[in-house]
């Protein structure tokens, strides 16, 4: 869970419609599918949504101009050596070095954050036994989706009664059922709640083949997928703190405007009583209102098990996605009898929801809560990747710099050899040019690492240069005799969103203004430490 | 690949045996099963092994008796918390917050190290078409290790030819089909050799389940797989770097001493010819020469695709792993039709094997050579889990620090949470105490985090001490009254191995020498800054 299947389906229902300001009191068509849970369903609902200015400040904005369609991200793909796909498995595209390279760095951000929001991140089986499915509802509501495994062993043959393997298996769409197993295996007290288990596991659902498309419609993908187990008592802050969350991921990539939709208790079927359905509506309306951004209701668009909360983002080309999901779940505490010991003021007050039907007296049930803040990492990235146009903010490029050599003098080489050992972190900034038959030594994993590239090919500077920006390189770093003897580069940025920002750093990092002429190039001589300095304080300011 | 069931049969075969030093020309038994790419047999040579003085330092040597057996891993993981097993995946271990901890600082661990060496990571997919596998040879050679995976939906019940879903897939058991996939998507000169992609995905092999234990038999794992596409004149350098990488990776985690076997060609069958098998031989020896540790020669062991090196490890308690792996590999190079464009003198030299039979004059194949370091993660978890018995260095473990409250005056509590978050890095060192209310702001990747718990609890401080000392953090911070007054803490380091390089870095952080009576105490009264800096120290320098 979140289930992508459904975004995507929202995802494309959203790009088509409009999404029109409430003060026109026009409506718009979202049609929303149920929760992967439940029966696959497309339901049509009638819902007003309210646009209005950025609830936050960019920080990495493109420059895009809105009235040019954005270039597709397979096409881009290709110019920046991000991933390809193969016929022999289609719908799990092969992500290259570059690729791989953004991916992890989105990884890592998430990951960076998640001790501030009490995330504890775990690993997860990959294939289970068909009777897990069987209990999460999955093996019978989901079964289009999924993906069946059997060994192929002469030992998988022989029944399980019979001391033969263990037959059927699925292979997870979701990490849910997974986390519940966690959950429920050591005997939870009140006073251990929230638990809150992230899982970047890998995921699998069964799309007909011809409707994959690049990393937007995928049999094989990765989610920024988290499960909070909580008190119902802590629903308002759980929401409160994940809409946080959520602004401050958004913001650093430098997205939005995004709406956020809260979807209620559908008319015909849903479990529980009407009066925890409104508390739940209740908390998440406060935890929006408290947010202060915008956002609409989609009248009675919940899935059956509960209300949720999707933020629909509109990109820089204004175009509409729907990416992060928020979803309360009453059902799957239910399927695994997930429980805690009751907080004396739950015993006092003898407070029972419908869930607790059954309980001991002294035990409640658990809220989950369903969360993704990228959605799907392999659509976020095609989010981006289309989002930034290969202008990708440094933290976040695969294409940091690259070192291009004036000629092919050996000290200009060993020169531009040493430049590229420090800037990429691999050596100390003051450390004198070694051998590298040294003994190696480990890095500290707080290093920050950089994949400075060099061009020592014997072409013209101004081939290698075009070749540079075509490849859109943030920074050009030419390296000559006159470098040499200086111990310094000249440092060109090319190709960096938010500029103005990225100068003062590099003021900064120099300890002196640079010159109209030199800012109006955007170039500068530099020594080693200084660009390095420099480096570092880009990657750490996400800039 | 590499096999791990291959590696799994050596382990406990070397585990029986005891290896004997040469001098004493004693011969024991090494049975060491062929690659899995081939029909799996189990074959006996006799081998000498030689042993004597570790080749490297220790850099965190455990005080473990070497009388006492170490207490099972499985038995740790539940002190420890790491992992737990469930009958609805067996063989699929779900690994705890703990566990998770450990895994991601070995991942993290050899990512930093990756560019140094000149990996480039890559994300590849879970499943494969049949025809993939019928390609590799795996779906005849593997068929009992292999998992199946089908679609379940109606659509995949429409043959292939119809328009319908893609059929059979295969669950990957190793990761060399996928990378010959990348390899062979560009079109490859001489220069651009040798690429090295790692890849740290999960992969399944189907060991019987009622073979299957704690994280040492199991059917889900990663490995820290790599696969160098190199020319054949480049196995020298290629062969001494992953020498040099084992070695800096034992060394850091105090694993060793260990001996290095290598495994030539077999008697009886065999690819390319015999010339070529002594010229790669000579490569491989003359590395393990170069890297001046004791290796023996395993005579008619290699794979009948190409020679091998493995590494044997002997543990803090005597008892020996084989881990790591190089493999040189002469068939899938030629089965996926690799090929680059030759160099000037290559072509010069006509330079060309047998592999290169059918190419055109200009090409030439180029040599894999599968590698792997720690081997499976799970598997090398495991190795440290017993070899570090609860005394994990800092930097690896999943509990550095617990802050104990004296007493629950409110002014103490907000100086432990204040300490807390301090430790933890999610708060700068010298930031006031602030609420925490505040809007979030994301941290940079590089900041080192740390799990700081606390116990706040109204127990007594004898009995918090207690549970802590069994829980095996690394250092206990007492803190009450008079360290609300002085803005300081009292820190004890109570389980690190390596304790006096330990006490080194902490005078360091504090910037004068501790009295006799604290170093024997190895107690210490520090301000928040120096022992956030000696946390920090302790971290980046894998102690």
């Amino acid at each position: 869970m979140p289930p992508l299947r459904q975004l995507s389906a929202a995802f494309h229902a959203v790009g088509r419609t409009q999404l029109v300001p409430r003060r026109l009191r026009q409506n718009a068509l979202v049609p929303i599918r149920g929760c992967s849970c439940s029966s696959p369903h497309q339901s049509q609902h009638t819902v007003t949504v309210s646009s209005g200015a950025p609830a936050n400040a960019q920080l990495n904005p493109t420059t895009a101009d809105l009235s040019t369609p954005p270039t597709d991200h397979r096409t881009l793909a290709q110019t920046h050596s991000l991933f390809i796909t193969s016929p022999y498995s289609p719908g799990s595209p092969l992500i290259l070095p570059n690729g791989a390279y953004v991916f992890q760095k989105l990884q890592s951000f998430l990951r960076a954050q998640y001790p501030q929001f009490g995330f504890q991140e775990v690993i997860t089986p990959i294939i289970y036994k068909k009777s897990l499915w069987e209990k999460s509802g999955h093996w019978e509501n989901y079964a289009e989706d999924m993906f069946s495994v059997q060994g192929r062993g002469a030992t998988s043959q022989i029944p399980e009664a019979e001391g033969g393997e263990d037959g059927e298996f699925g292979l997870k769409p979701m990490n849910c059922p997974g986390h519940c197993l966690l959950f429920r295996d050591e005997i939870k007290s009140y006073r251990d709640l929230p638990v809150r288990l992230a899982d970047f596991s890998a995921l699998h659902r069964n799309e007909i083949s011809g409707a994959l498309t690049g990393l937007t419609r995928v049999r094989r993908f990765h989610q920024d997928d988290a499960h909070i187990f909580c008190r119902p008592d802590q629903i308002l802050a759980e929401i409160e703190q994940t809409l946080k969350f959520v602004g401050m991921v958004y913001n650093t990539f430098g997205l939005g405007p995004y709406k956020l939709l809260l979807s209620t208790r559908p008319k015909d079927s849903f479990i529980g009583t009407v009066e925890e359905w409104d508390r739940a509506e209740q908390q998440l309306a406060t935890a929006l209102n408290n947010i202060g951004s915008e956002w609409a209701i989609n009248e009675g668009d919940g899935a059956f098990y509960g209300p949720k909360i999707d933020i629909i983002l509109k990109d820089s080309n204004g175009k509409e996605h729907q990416t992060a999901t928020i979803q309360l779940d009453f059902q799957l505490p239910q399927r695994f009898d997930l429980q805690y010991q009751a907080s004396p003021e739950e015993l006092e007050a003898g407070s029972r929801t419908s869930m607790d039907a059954g309980l001991d007296p002294s035990l409640r049930r658990p809220v989950i809560v369903h969360r993704a803040i990228y959605g799907s990492i392999e659509r976020f990235m095609a989010l981006l990747i289309e989002h930034y146009a290969g202008k990708y903010p440094f933290w976040l490029s695969p294409r940091p710099a690259i070192i291009l050599s004036l000629n092919s003098d050996p000290k200009v080489l060993a020169h531009v050899s040493h430049i590229q050992s420090v800037l990429s972190g691999l050596t100390p900034q003051d450390a004198p040019v070694t051998s590298s038959s040294s003994s190696p030594k480990p890095l500290p994993l707080s290093t920050i690492q950089l994949p400075i590239d060099v061009d020592i090919s014997d072409r013209s500077l101004g081939k290698k240069i075009a070749e540079a920006r075509v490849k859109k390189y943030n920074h050009i770093i030419v390296v000559g005799g006159r470098e040499v003897e200086s111990g310094s580069m000249n440092l060109q940025i090319v190709n960096q969103p938010n500029e103005e920002v990225t100068l003062e750093v590099l003021e900064n990092s120099l300890g002196n203004k640079l010159t109209d002429k030199d800012r109006t190039k955007s170039t500068v001589n530099i020594g080693l430490s200084g660009a390095r300095r420099y480096f570092e304080t880009l990657a750490n300011s996400f800039l």
